[in-house]
């Protein structure tokens, strides 16, 4: 069981230099900014002045709140009018060109289904006009796509969602536009001649489409890459991104394919963002290590497709818990600080097989990847469906329309709760994070917020199993299921006990817990009362 | 002997996917982005999109240049009616307080001195207005200190070096002011009602100096900490750093302190920089790991101080070659590419003890730090003064007044051998870098370019060494002394001799060479024409 520790340190000096030592009943070990070595270092680590730009702050707001995902064009159709022509019946086989009708309207007539998930973040796939169900080839920045709706819609539905409690995110799509895009089309009419002509990658005057000459998304001519080094691209970039918040009192912004723009760019975004909304939140797309983004002038979070790769291999494939908790440990300490609460951890977008799917259908299994994420730090997000048990495989079927006649009640019923535990408790939300048990099949971990502890348990295993967990609080006192409100008595830990010896420092009771075949356990210490 | 490695890929792909594959006779493992592992990794290093922002350019100019660093006070005096009053005479013992004359017109009329070291850079410590001798409490930034000249001192000295084929930096102290610096003037006098209060770290109104009650740089009152979050402040430092370019026509700037200043500021200045000089140099104040600042977005460049220790560790204080070579390669690799041929690779500074003190001052062992530093990568920097044999402990015996009449003209003939070598020779000055050999006291790498191939070769010890040195070029030719002329043939490899065995893809030919106490050899390879 690897382990990592966080501990805060303050001091009144402005310059630190830090050197650990690190002990066992054998040894004493050191490291410094050089390395290990059995001698204390002569360099240490050195925390110079800390300017107050040097502070990375992510929003108050959305640290460990809860994020619910929509690909409008398959949400909900609330109002037929706007359906694009041959738009086929909701339901339908979903393919990369057809359409159903979900529009913004549709969104805002179902804000009760988001408010009964305590859904505290609404992410939109791109919203502006664009020929395709996805619109991630954006013809129009400045315009909603009529067959979602208007700019009041909206402003509707962002003045609903406030009244909620519930911030909007929009998807920025600036790392390429679409084919139709204007400046794109101009360029394509006029050659090197176009003013826009420095806008993209064209290896050549005049465009060719077939095949094409110039850069593109993954040889997808329908996306040109944008030359971001341009400071008119630049300048047009920053005004898409201010003047929705301004427009439509967005709340920030999921940027597509981050990783693939240039940081300068991103550091300008930041800069420009916080201007009209200091606490708007910015969310990188991204599917690998994103430290790079998250260096505290760019990202405030990422899409933590690594999170989710930890996920499936625990909850779906049946890799070893050893393994998920080496890979979890890393996840922590992988991005700064202020980064771990507003992580986007998802089991699922619009850009990946659904959960459901890769657990062959098994509800027992989503159920427990669900707890897990209301459970764990960061933003738990919810692809929309996952909560009715949509399955799907990638693109396109992972963007069937929202099956709102077929949901089941029992899973959308487990959802309900686990996000009301999530939203009720501050250590869920907000605590930080120990793992306690790693076995075969099992895995439990403490999240700990002022002086309550929470204690999560998983078992994905098929058999029943029992748990002995040793618990730091207190010698005296219980755990209580948040699940069940049974109540589980805490045992004092006999130090004499070998199992205990090594940790006598660190654990003073433990409790025994059975978890049933596929069971999630959510326990709370309770101190006991004299 | 550890060894790293560098390799250029080139691709048409716009996206890379890498995974290692690291083999020796016994076994293979992998290495991806989740670390080594005995299967091939799913999870691949990922390059994804190189956007023109992106690519980190440092200038061609300074790429393997050799600087020279002045401490102006203490260089020659050019015109002693600027003296200041109770100047004392030239060669007066340093004190922290006292001044000795040293002035513009002093280095302009030295300037034949440094061509004659083949100096590409000259880097003048402060030379603002300023109460102290050392100048790094500016009082005016915009104007040059009466005692060391006028503006026009400055135009012309940067005139008659750029004639000479050298640039100039100047040192920007934009941490902290001196106490005499106007805006602070106006906080002292007018405390929270100064329009200048939020420009510094004033706990309380009205400002204490005994004790201060404000922050300052290491508790020294007479520097206060500047607010570099106050927009103001920023545009005035932003100010600075452009006007003396447009005025005076420098090269660029050594930033004091960079690693105390935000980040983000140093992002601003670079792109302010490059708006009126692209080519400009930034060399960031460091005394640690300054990766933070090497991302391509500020500094180009730091002071180079984990070089110095290294150097001193091997040829000072006889530290082992293992030891010095595993610091080497940890160098190697510590920053990105492009800083390498620029990092100011220092021996001594203003702010050290000069390397011939530390010797106990043994010239041969200065002599070898002196031709490693010209044979290795980077800038290789001399402090004024070393080159002559100049001694003294850390400041401020480290700042005596340049001894002219008393200069060694042995050792100065070496190092003007040693940086016309390096001038000369396109390998010296910009081939990679590869360890050759490491054992007690000697050690040996080549620098490649092109089509040539330079050995360095060191003997740190007092008696002669006989090395083999393996080489990769050829089984045929000799290499010949770039000191003495003479030829030392090459053996081809007998790859049946078990030492060879294991490298047999690597080396072609030997030759032995032989270093005497203390003594550094340079050698060419030279392939036999037929």
């Amino acid at each position: 069981m690897l382990d990592s520790f966080l501990c805060e340190l303050e001091t009144e000096e402005s310059t630190k230099y830090l050197r650990y030592y690190i002990s066992s009943s054998d040894e004493t070990v050191f490291c410094g900014a050089n390395g290990v070595t059995a001698a204390p270092p002569e360099t240490c680590f050195e925390y110079l002045y800390t300017n107050e730009c040097d502070v990375f702050e992510t929003p108050d707001w959305a640290k460990g709140a809860i994020a619910y995902q929509i690909f409008p064009e398959r949400f909900e159709n609330g109002d037929p009018a706007l359906s694009p022509v041959g738009a086929e019946p909701w339901g339908s086989q979903p393919t990369r060109e057809n359409f159903m009708g979900g529009d913004l309207r549709g969104i805002i007539r179902r804000l009760d289904h988001l408010s009964s998930l305590n859904v505290d973040i609404l992410y939109l796939t791109p919203i502006f006009k664009s020929p395709s169900n996805h619109k991630y080839d954006t013809a129009d920045y400045f315009s909603i796509d009529p067959a979602f709706g208007t700019v009041d819609d909206l402003k509707e539905l962002t003045k609903q969602c406030h009244a909620r409690g519930i911030r909007v995110l929009l998807d920025g799509v600036f790392n390429h536009c679409g084919y139709e895009f204007a400046p794109f089309q101009d360029v394509l009419e006029k050659g090197d001649q176009s003013q826009y002509w420095d806008w993209f990658f064209v290896e050549s005057s005049p465009v060719q489409t077939d095949p094409h000459n110039y850069d593109c998304v993954g040889y997808y001519k329908w996306m040109p890459k944008m030359r971001m080094s341009n400071p008119d691209v630049r300048a047009f970039f920053l005004s898409v991104g201010t003047f929705w918040i301004r427009e439509a009192d967005i709340d920030g912004w999921r940027l597509d394919v981050a990783d693939e723009v240039d940081f300068t760019f991103w550091q300008a975004f930041r800069s420009a963002i916080h201007t009209v909304k200091p606490d708007a939140l910015l969310i990188g797309e991204s599917w690998k290590d994103a430290g790079d983004m998250l260096r505290g002038d760019q990202m405030d979070s990422v899409m933590n497709y690594l999170f989710r790769s930890s996920l499936i291999g625990f909850f779906a494939n049946n890799e070893s818990a050893e393994s998920f908790d080496a890979q979890l440990q890393r996840l922590q300490r992988l991005y700064p600080q202020p980064t771990q609460q507003v992580l986007y951890n998802l089991i699922g977008s619009h850009d990946t097989d659904r959960f459901l799917t890769l657990c062959g259908g098994d509800l027992r299994k989503l159920k427990l990847a669900a707890a897990f994420q209301m459970t764990y730090t960061g933003m738990p997000a919810i692809y929309y469906g996952d909560e009715i048990g949509m399955t799907g495989e990638n693109d396109p079927d992972c963007r069937k329309a929202m099956d709102w006649a077929g949901a089941d009640e029992s899973l959308l019923s487990y959802y309900q709760k686990m996000t009301s535990l999530r939203r009720s408790e501050k250590a869920l939300q907000l605590g930080d994070f120990h793992t306690l048990h790693v076995s075969d099949n099992a895995y439990a971990f403490a999240r700990r917020f002022e002086n309550e502890t929470i204690v999560a348990l998983f078992n994905r295993s098929a058999e029943s199993v029992e748990l002995s967990i040793p618990v730091a609080e207190c010698e005296k006192g219980s755990m209580y299921s948040l699940l069940s409100g049974d109540e589980l008595p805490l045992r004092p830990i006999d130090h004499n006990d070998r199992f205990y010896r090594e940790d006598r420092m660190r654990y003073r009771s433990s409790f025994s817990v059975v978890l049933p075949a596929y069971g999630a356990e959510i326990l709370k210490f309770k101190e006991e009362t004299v």
